[in-house]
């Protein structure tokens, strides 16, 4: 069995954005040399994501516009007591929860294994500061 | 290692279903020889998920009620930016992101490790066309 | 390759709380003898989840409320048709499609590949009885 390791790292100037990540992902899994087997990709911080979904603009606003619904930014410690702790991000960690942590990808013939719209992004909810994300893949 | 992949073609009437494909994974698990390993199962399309609950009618409704309420269907430009593209379907991304994109099981001698309720549906938010699943089990 | 399996049982006393686990599956990790690969821990139940974030006693609190207003306890056959079953747990059925059925953490140098703040969660949505976690681990 192989296996390969990178630590990517991100650095996102909004509190909220989604960066495309597909090439990065596709760049490991060549120099992985695996085959046939799965691709783990997650964040490593507790206020990001990492999801697949669209390309698309229109789309990307649409999730900021109804992760702000379902859990809005506000940095009182009313109405998350998480921000009683000094943090104003109670927020992202419900965003994240929405969004994903991770996603695991088939590896077939070398390739990630991907229908025709599938894009990997990174979806940060607290930014502003580095992140990290991890690749860990598997397989022969 | 060995490894096993299939897509499954799915065919779904309705705008949004739930199929319970749990038969068609047994029947991959079987055929992989694979004893002792992890299989993953994942949407191909990013208007449909991959996910574990009960399958009992009722629950279903209410799944179908509630994720309206969380991201109602809605064609017009206004609500979903993303129609703007021409597309009616902004809403499917939404409830695909509550819903998941897979899930990834135990595979435990010769079988999907699972609780007694748990099985595998494919999500359906965006019908009345193909769309694929992919399966790949490894292990040994 | 190696695999390693392990179920926890575990039982919450209050009808939705959250538990870390992650001592038990940094044991497990270490007993496996795996240095690279991937650990899966999931839910055997429907009406619970394993996820990752912060263990912050306000941000639990924050997350109970959250998923109250998104998917209310309510016993009665009219909110939830799932309770026309006899159950009463229409709700936690739809807390856990937030929360998610499981994790995969990367093993890396026999460790779990973690960020800073990332810890594993039991969630438990309808307590008081014995539930199970599976934790499988494959690598070498």
């Amino acid at each position: 069995m192989k296996s390969h390791t990178r630590h990517l790292t991100l650095h996102v100037r909004e509190r909220m954005d989604f960066v495309n990540i597909t090439p990065q992902v596709e760049e490991e899994v060549a120099k992985s040399g695996v085959r046939e087997g799965l691709c783990l990709v997650n964040a490593m911080h507790i206020t990001a994501s990492v999801f697949i979904n669209d390309d698309e603009p229109g789309l990307h606003e649409d999730y900021k516009r109804w992760l702000e619904w379902l859990a809005p930014y506000d940095p009182s410690p009313e109405r998350y007591h998480h921000n009683r702790t000094g943090e104003d991000n109670g927020d992202a960690h419900h965003k994240r929860q929405v969004m994903g942590r991770e996603v695991v990808v088939a590896v077939t013939k070398g390739k990630l294994d991907f229908g025709p719209w599938e894009q990997i992004f990174y979806g940060e909810f607290d930014g502003r500061r580095d992140k990290r994300v991890l690749l860990k893949i598997i397989g022969e």
